[in-house]
């Protein structure tokens, strides 16, 4: 019987330990993780926070009892401080004090810890981070002895701060979202994230775009003063609360003082099977490096990476050699009425890379115009203008037009190494209501084969 | 400057004209169609009929004036009858009487006609048929005479039958759907297809399943008796109007007077690159077999298929060489509230493959349970269960869980001839309002593994 202990309760930690459990119903499985919320989904704190979702429970992919129902060992409120290789013993202090537990193989899940950006007095009242159950508590608590109609501030328009806006806009707070890019999620193209852009702002938030917070102050009565400065000149104004969002970094203490290699961004360096190096250690999830499919590795921390991560360590640490596959990097969000996605590269992320990239910017319509509720989709391709290759892809548009799942098969293709003409060989479904003959995405690649053509013609570089 | 000439003005002829204009615009092209409905939308013609489609000319694709502005001579009203292959000549008769018109290259897109299966009294006030925009100006006009609350039969539920009943429900008719096979929509599995079923039943509409046809006679007072004979014994209703959509047949005089051989179902046989043999003939869309990518060479008319197989002979008539890449049998439906797909082969329709299909459904939500809306979908994976070979998906489920979408993501795949592991490898996108940190698509491909893995340790064959 082999003991396997993940540290870490989210995704890649349970993803690992079910995977074994499923493979090889005998195998001892323990769980140590800091807080008390084993398998939470992190990515739907927005939700609880805005209301969306009525009770901070149902954020459990799974609950306590189904773990332990599968036969895990869960031990929560339990910290892991050392990890001794040669003996194969975590150390850990948890509710009944220090003690070791033995492994045969040890998973390293810690995550990622949001960034603190100096000049902000995390821990006073009215200052909130968003990453963990316990920091959603506390924010959720905060709002509630807010009136509606105070004014909040959003730092940072990433993933998580779009939708806290949109949560703190639908409960009735004046908000105001801050924004060092020229435009809210700079994951995209300006030229997209501009429609997200005007999105937040029709639905009335504020929104500053390349406005830098240079410092949160005391306000007197329980208010801050939140400073920033733009390329027009400095500002300032006056919150009951604010929640930073500025991203994460990887968690690496315990890994690296077991004798793991850091990497890119600080990330645990692993092998596509997860391993750390270290006899006997893996890790997955935040905090390692991402084995991407066309940058090689990099650092792309997301849950569904984790989840696949985890489940190739899970196999792995029972003896498999299961890889894993690599990341296009794929991501979307939901953004008022808007959804956003990309996936594969930019244009300036395609540097390096031994290519020519060409990027094109085509609208097509979700389905046929005749059909009521049609609505124009704003699709960039990017591709390799010397192969023809498909670099990557990015939509913008309403959330009736299925852009989800429709940057799903440009993630499909990039994960086959096809070209953009291949996109557009695709059999993909079509009827009125739901698509055209060649659906947008077919549409766009079409757009970005006539500019390449354009630019042969034209015989320039592009 | 090559003169090329198209017979038929609906998807392939129009798609071969417009793309050897885009790649030569200096390319003469005329397009001869029997009717006045150039590049009309086929497929929309039951939204039209229901009303969701406010006018009969909101379906055409382009407009007549359109395709003229991009250099096209469009010759309508003009039935082409014979091809002169060693003079290149097309015989025409048209509005002006008989004429020849010389070509370069021929494109013959003669489609699809509707099959009018015996004993049904075709040409008679109140029997429909639904493949042209003169059948569905017949039919219109003959529902605008009939008062709300008659009583109205579709034969045939496929998508067009089914199309039809939910738009004939929407005009408040009294709607009878007759189907033979044991559930509705026969182009998916009983299991996923009875789900449908149940949703026409919930829309109010009758619906006889086993049930074949064996007689429509008068009635009287221009009511038609319908005569039916199912498992259970014969049985008869009366009805103001019937609407026949028992699938199509190919249209192939023309080719095959020239000399062209015919193969599946009687359908022109074409190469890759849409050469039907005979010098400077081409033929693509609902007239020609279909290559397809897991069968060979079937017969599959869909009008996704006849944009790129005319597109593929647009451009080798001007001397490129481009290969239709191939079906791979990808159809989307919306009934009433449902969407019903599929992409690739049925378990059954595996036999001619090498291969030992193995067929697993699986019930996944289409986006994370705590957020609202959530619903399940239906997802049925057909896969090789000795190498491991994605075969085919079905998905039944609401029309808000981008189903359409979720099968084009197994059509890419597909496409690029991945395992049902692979599947469970992609970099799919995720964000609690649309999806799962396994898509719904991965969960059916993981249930699938989950199956075969079962039958291995049982040692059975499946």
């Amino acid at each position: 019987m082999t003991h396997l202990v993940a540290v870490g309760g989210s995704d890649a930690g349970i993803a690992a330990a079910l995977r074994a459990r499923e493979l090889d119903p005998s195998t001892d499985v323990t769980v140590v993780l800091a807080d008390e919320f084993p398998n939470f989904s992190i990515c739907g704190i927005p939700y609880w926070v805005s209301g969306d979702v009525a009770t901070e429970a149902s954020l459990a992919h799974r609950t306590r009892a189904d773990l332990e129902a599968v036969g895990m060992t869960v031990r929560s409120s339990t910290w892991a401080s050392a990890v001794d290789v040669d003996r194969q013993l975590l150390s850990v202090t948890g509710p009944a004090g220090e003690e070791q537990i033995a492994y045969d193989e040890l998973l390293i899940g810690t995550g990622a810890e949001p960034v603190r950006p100096a000049g902000i007095p995390f821990g006073e009242p009215g200052i909130h981070l968003l990453h963990s159950m316990t920091d959603a508590e506390q924010l959720v608590a905060a709002l509630d002895l807010l009136p509606a109609g105070s004014r909040v501030a959003v730092v940072g328009a990433g993933y998580i701060g779009l939708e806290m806006t949109e949560g703190l806009v639908a409960r009735g707070f004046d908000t105001t979202l801050i924004q060092r890019g020229q435009e809210v999620l700079s994951t995209l193209d300006p030229e997209l994230g501009s429609l997200v852009t005007a999105e937040v702002r029709r639905h009335g938030a504020t929104v500053l775009t390349g406005a830098t917070v240079t410092g949160i102050t005391p306000a007197g009565a329980g208010q801050w003063r939140v400073a920033t400065t733009t390329a027009a000149g400095d500002a300032e104004g006056t919150f009951a609360l604010v929640v930073v969002c500025v991203g994460v970094r990887p968690v690496t203490d315990l890994a690296a003082a077991a004798g793991a290699q850091l990497g890119r961004a600080g990330a645990i360096v692993v092998d596509e099977q997860m391993r750390t190096g270290v006899p006997h250690v893996w890790a997955a999830g935040d905090c390692v490096v991402t084995h991407h499919r066309l940058l090689g590795t990099t650092w792309l921390p997301l849950g569904t990476t984790a989840h696949k991560q985890g489940r190739v360590a899970g196999e792995n640490m029972l003896g498999e050699s299961r890889t894993f596959a690599g990341s296009v990097g794929t991501q979307v969000v939901k953004v008022f009425d808007l959804v956003a996605a990309r996936t594969g590269l930019r244009h300036h992320e395609t540097a390096p890379l031994d290519v020519s990239p060409l990027t094109r910017v085509t609208v097509a319509d979700d389905h046929k115009r005749y059909y009521p509720g049609a609505v124009p989709l704003t699709i960039s391709v990017t591709g390799d203008h010397t192969s023809g290759r498909l670099l990557g892809a990015q939509i913008v548009g309403e959330r009736s037009a299925e852009i989800s799942k429709r940057i799903d098969t440009f993630a499909t293709a990039l994960h086959a190494s096809f070209t953009v003409d291949d996109v557009i060989d695709l059999d993909l479904s079509y009827t009125p209501p739901l698509g055209s003959p060649w659906d947008a995405v077919q549409v766009a690649a079409q757009g970005w084969e006539r500019a390449a053509a354009a630019a042969n013609q034209a015989g320039v570089g592009v």
